[in-house]
């Protein structure tokens, strides 16, 4: 039996809203099902608590009875390995789940990551820097794009694998990059219209309302 | 009984020698004392055949019988599924590597990668997003060099995350980009200075100058 609490800032800015990567851990337990807590971690200061879970002082970090794991990858394989509906029992698909899931980080969201910074930041200077990096952005999602004509979901069932794709795909959407990537938006389209994802996104959205209100009550009560 | 072909590219240029992902792999399989063969693939017309494996059309792939595995990070997963040399079979601590193997690539690659592309491309314009990216790296070493201070491998013994972390804060400190961080340069020499790294190390060394006589045999035989 599992005992499960996903943990995430306690607020957050407005932009990283709808895409904090509890989001991913979030959309895996509703998937599979899975009873669980959220818990929150200061945004602000930082705690020497926050560190011992996550080294990096990031989020999110899942404590399964008196293991703590952090890396949303690595969370979503300790899901997998709970829930043959986050992942296939069969050795096979089990290892093109995990290659898949590897892929979507190493191959994938290090490209888009770097290309996202260039978006966040508003910087339209086009350095030759910046046109590599949209390069190296374009040349993964052009091999997405032939990967996806042809499947549904990366291996022969939804996993956590595509929690993990789509995610970091959808990131890309965000700031339209998968315009000339038509399999890979009706992939993201399809992946997010998911009951499962569609609760966790608005439990997230839910959550850092709740301390946007308690901050707004706090105000009011001080002022 | 396992049957692993380790499959790399044919030949690729000076600057990546010593470089290329199929380390990991050798590295890995050197530690384990797994027996293995080397496979070459063409880096110049990349084949279908290729894309099969990998789908963009980077090294290395593993086959391990009628499995084939991309991805140096899944790659790695598979044969610390096959060694408790390379992984732990007690829970917590195969938590523990797990979770490591996915930070090396997630948390510290993610910013080592782009800053690389930085260090190699040669150009040193002080842009905003370079100062960026050197912070996103300089931020993420911070974490490394307090994680590193206290132990000599990430998890209570030599595993396949070190192995990756390794291997990502290696290209680092061939940039010179460790030298404020002295526990991550000393885990780094700890590491490169195992008898498996130095055999994985100069096998892919020969690997690629073997091609090398090659073309120049073949330069010879043509002229």
């Amino acid at each position: 039996m599992s005992d499960l609490t996903l943990v995430t800032f306690d607020w957050v800015p407005e932009m990283p809203r709808g895409f904090v990567r509890d989001l991913r851990v979030r959309w895996a337990l509703e998937e599979a099902g899975l009873p669980y807590r959220v818990a929150s971690t200061p945004f602000g200061d930082r705690e020497p608590e926050h560190f011992a879970h996550q080294p990096f002082g990031q989020v999110p970090w899942l404590s399964d009875g008196d293991v703590s794991i952090f890396e949303s990858g690595a969370i979503l394989l300790h899901l997998g390995e709970l829930s043959s509906t986050l992942m296939p029992t069969e050795p096979h698909s089990r290892s093109d789940v995990k290659e898949w899931l590897f892929a979507a980080l190493a191959s994938v969201e290090a490209a888009s990551q770097p290309w996202s910074f260039f978006k966040f930041s508003g910087d339209t200077d086009e350095t030759p820097m910046r046109k590599f990096f949209d390069g190296f952005l374009e040349a993964r999602l052009k091999h997405m794009e032939g990967v996806l004509e042809g499947r549904e979901w990366l291996t022969g069932a939804f996993s956590i694998a595509d929690i993990l794709m789509a995610d970091v795909l959808r990131l890309v959407d965000r700031f339209d990059g998968l315009a000339a990537y038509p399999a890979c938006r009706a992939y993201v389209a399809r992946a997010t219209s998911r009951p499962a994802f569609m609760k966790a996104h608005a439990d997230q959205l839910a959550h850092f309302a709740a301390a946007d209100q308690r901050a707004a009550e706090h105000a009011e009560g001080s002022a």
